[in-house]
């Protein structure tokens, strides 16, 4: 067993339980709370009652150190830096839920979260945590930065395609439509029932901090500068993201090559399904699992892709995908914890 | 037209004008704020764009009192006393949406609402909002206590049958579902939108503050002592109250009975619709409405019945009952404004 | 009073009768349906009751003829045509509200539709009922045809900008989301709450018939040939379409020539509302109204347009435009029963 | 491993397999279908893809013989009864999710399911498959009768109170809310999205055929006559249940008797979670689990108890109690394949 640290007391730390309950090689140690400290953690959340008895504690890096291996941070952007400054330079593992080591240019950083970076230092050696794209890199990582939940339903559709130059670069459209989960569980008017039951609006139009994200890992894909225009819709739904995405063939591409390129580049992986032709993905598919669905259509006339990706915002979105990143850097198996078929209905 | 203040910016506010935008009699010419002071009630509330120019205010009693006949209180209870005192002292005639002139006992109102009236002596003269009982002292009425949501719900099924003697005065559970507007629009975990969504919870399991409104109307009704058992549970929706009453029947009672009470004392009102033998309510069917549907079963092996009601807790539960209260008041037309169908779907 | 007729018992004839509840012009006399002949309309929808008291009936033309000056066919397509083609001829004016009349080309019909077309001499004669359009047209029109709910959420914010040339003929991609009650209350798969609660997903990608209706449009507006890649998406809510467009601008063009022009455009209007800088809008807002609200957005560095649309799928995209455009055909004013505010929460 | 079939593809069949991908022991071979005959059942339930490549075939009962040691009936009540007949003299073990083998009077049978009841002679071989009473009898049983839903959420927190003599037999109000998937995956009016989504409705009252199952449960319980009012009530959900129980205490009897009969009662069930005073339950902490949670409110004035348990219809009110039975059926963990939380939010 080895055990292991939850910084941070929202929904996805509460779903890293969840996870990791069914998980028979790690095991949750320690909680540190801001609001909750003294309280069980299956107070806070009571679906966990049997499954966890942990007390959230005050955040003491100490005791993290001396009883800890790895460390999920499950905090808002800003608050990751110095603690995994600290807790890496101990020989912790590090996984950090936030967006503190997405981005590779702090500049960049600074610009869309309003915050100067405070350990630029360590961010070369921080590894994005999209397995797909980078196990081997994860294996040896001591931070990883976890990706965004937007980043991971676009990149996965998209990497393949641009790495082998079967979309062009540019005219790259991407429509997401969000659960609520993700705006995280402090209260809000922006998360209040009555404000998105039954209704449906665009946020963030032109100036989501995930965009940059996109389009720096969609550039390394690409090998070329990348842009990308990303639009979240808000849903009234608790879990889930469907991406869709439009994008351009290049020259003579066409259907049939489009998806044998996704086929085969995803074909070993545990957690990607690459839908039969006709099949649009449906986020209640995977609606609390760590797989990615993924659907494709080509209109041969207008030169078209549009490919439609569905995760759980909370799993492979952030819970699921943290803890499978965790299962590579420690050597354990990758789809420890993991393996269970979405909830439907 | 007569010029009416609103003071407090929450759903019910909100709901006051969606409806006066329909009344051409009412016309409101002032609206208090806390937090929006400055801006324009539409930005506030989008869906008013077109309908309401309204700035936001700092409350000012004098600026109501020099433009104003009537003033709707639509603030957190404890906050409407010293209001009502100095406007209904200056002649404006005030409709309380808070709990604040409910309860004739002070007593009462400070064991449940853990404060002490500060104007006790006014309760006298204050009338409970239920036109269907109160109608003609509403008609004189300068203080008026528009009812709770879940009281209107109980009260209007059960009180022509106590009244009559057809139940029994005890053993009366009222097991009520409400959607979550009730909860108004301040964010707390309790309208997050991830908590409520695709669950149901009871709360305020017997010690609910409008238990004891219910059993001081039940009550008058009676003649007697009543006593209910009021669980209220919280669902995922938005508007609608659906109360379901359990009562036995005293002795000799039949179906027809019971239903010939209900259809002829409701067989004037315009707002009441009692539904035919074997059908019942659904809380969409009056949504948006001020109707308060009901329906009826009989058990004659048990000597039960059952009553189900269905109203939209912020018209008939709150903004629409409070306008029918002051078209009364103010000798308009009683349905001036209301006269419009539930929404379905 | 004028009598009109509606042929047809689904949601959209329910909100006919709802809307017109508030209408003081137009009297429905007679219903049409299949399943429900013999039962009173507010059986099949009690949120009516009160406010309508007609007996469904089977479909009589002659007795329609005798007794209405005009008819709403709220009727699968396939089934207007001889319908219209008796009554139009027996001087009847037909709002129908399917889709058998919208395609100026009736080979597209056949394509898209399943059917040959079985009266296309009456196509040149029928108007296309966008009021905001087609205002002229409709006052003399005797067949009007009531446009798809997915072309008025596209056609309303584009069409100007391409009559001004302000945005590129191609590359024009439109998202839509929309509420269930589109796909009608014939119980299916497709709108069984189980499948749609609490996730979204795609369908008809790059084969929905309400595609070739935009472009049939856009291309009247462009004044040349437009295409666009048309996606709709089925999310839990009941009502509401929430459309997004992505369009690249014409050289030269920028954020406040786009604002100009719409602002412009639709000044008159009584039920376009284009919202102000920075706020895009929410289908919540437009609920059960008539509405349709625009937020626009330009990226200056990309060139593209992000123009989003909000509004009642039952409303402005199906029986409120039809009551409008009924209006204007009689000579009634414009907004009669229509002029309430979305209901909001 | 077990090889096992099931009859049946609705929604409690791919929820047996989705709980059963987690179960090392349990091996789903053949699945019996109507609609579907020569798909994969991962088309039926996209879900499940990856986790199941079984056939959807015609029932067929000598390949069910020869190839499986158990079967799980997944069907509308009045056709297991020929099916589990041949089997169980077969020596198949049957666990029969359906209505046919619960009732152990035939002539109750008769009355509410409108059947004549086909093999009265195996009613009393029967068990009655709640583990929490009846495990020692589960044990030995060929042919078990899967509990209702309404009667799991019931039967519960009642029988214990009961069988020690701490409620009254007689003024039990059962008042329950359930999600939707309980009505089934055949797409009807009752379970059309927009006719249930925002609202909320009782059904079945005074008539609901879950009743004199409860009466028959809580008659042996308490070894008198028990006589139960039930209503339920249909919420915009999909899974879940929550029963609210109001009964009157006998004389003496105080909320820690009460209390402490259901914790000492239930200490070592691994699936009933007695909750701390104060709290009560939600049915989205037992999301997708096999958790029933049971909160106890008492009020000493009235002397009435409010018992409330939840419990996912499809889990614990169906398959996960299912495959907790066939466990106990076949000698195996009692839990394996169900240790999993619930899942929130």
């Amino acid at each position: 067993m080895i055990d292991v640290a939850i910084i941070g007391d929202g929904y996805t730390a509460a779903d890293l339980l969840r996870l990791m309950a069914g998980h028979e090689q790690l095991n949750p140690v320690f909680i540190a709370s801001i609001d909750h400290v003294g309280r069980k953690i299956h107070e806070i959340y009571p679906h966990l009652r049997g499954f966890s008895d942990l007390l959230c504690e005050e955040e003491d890096l100490n005791k993290i150190k001396s009883c800890c291996q790895a460390v999920f941070l499950a905090i808002p952007h800003g608050f990751s830096v110095p603690i995994v400054r600290e807790l890496s330079g101990a020989g912790i593992r590090c996984v950090d839920l936030a967006a503190d080591f997405r981005l590779k240019d702090p500049t960049l950083y600074q610009e869309y979260y309003d915050l100067k970076h405070q350990a630029p230092e360590l961010l070369p050696g921080a590894v994005y945590g999209l397995p797909e794209i980078y196990r081997e890199q994860i294996r040896k990582a001591d931070i990883l930065a976890n990706p965004g939940c937007f980043p991971t339903g676009a990149i996965l559709p998209l990497a393949p395609l641009l790495a082998a130059g079967m979309v062009e670069r540019d005219h790259i459209i991407i429509d997401a439509k969000t659960g609520v989960s993700g705006a995280g569980r402090g209260p809000s008017l922006i998360n209040h029932f009555c404000e998105v039951n039954d209704g449906v609006r665009a946020y963030g139009v032109g100036t989501h901090r995930h965009g940059p994200e996109m389009e720096q890992e969609l550039t390394f894909a690409a090998g070329d500068q990348v842009k990308v225009c990303f639009t979240p819709h808000l849903i009234p739904m608790s879990r889930g993201i469907l991406t869709t995405i439009y994008a351009r063939l290049a020259p003579g591409v066409d259907a049939s090559g489009v998806r044998t390129v996704l086929e085969e580049n995803y074909r070993q992986e545990p957690f990607i399904r690459i839908l039969s032709p006709g099949v649009m993905p449906n986020s209640k598919w995977v609606y609390g699992s760590n797989y990615v669905d993924i659907g494709v259509f080509v209109d041969p006339v207008s030169s078209r892709v549009i490919l439609i990706s569905a995760l759980d915002n909370l799993v492979k979105g952030a819970s699921g995908q943290a803890i499978q990143n965790l299962n590579i850097m420690l050597g354990l198996e990758e789809t420890r914890g993991l393996s269970t078929p979405g909830m439907f209905p």
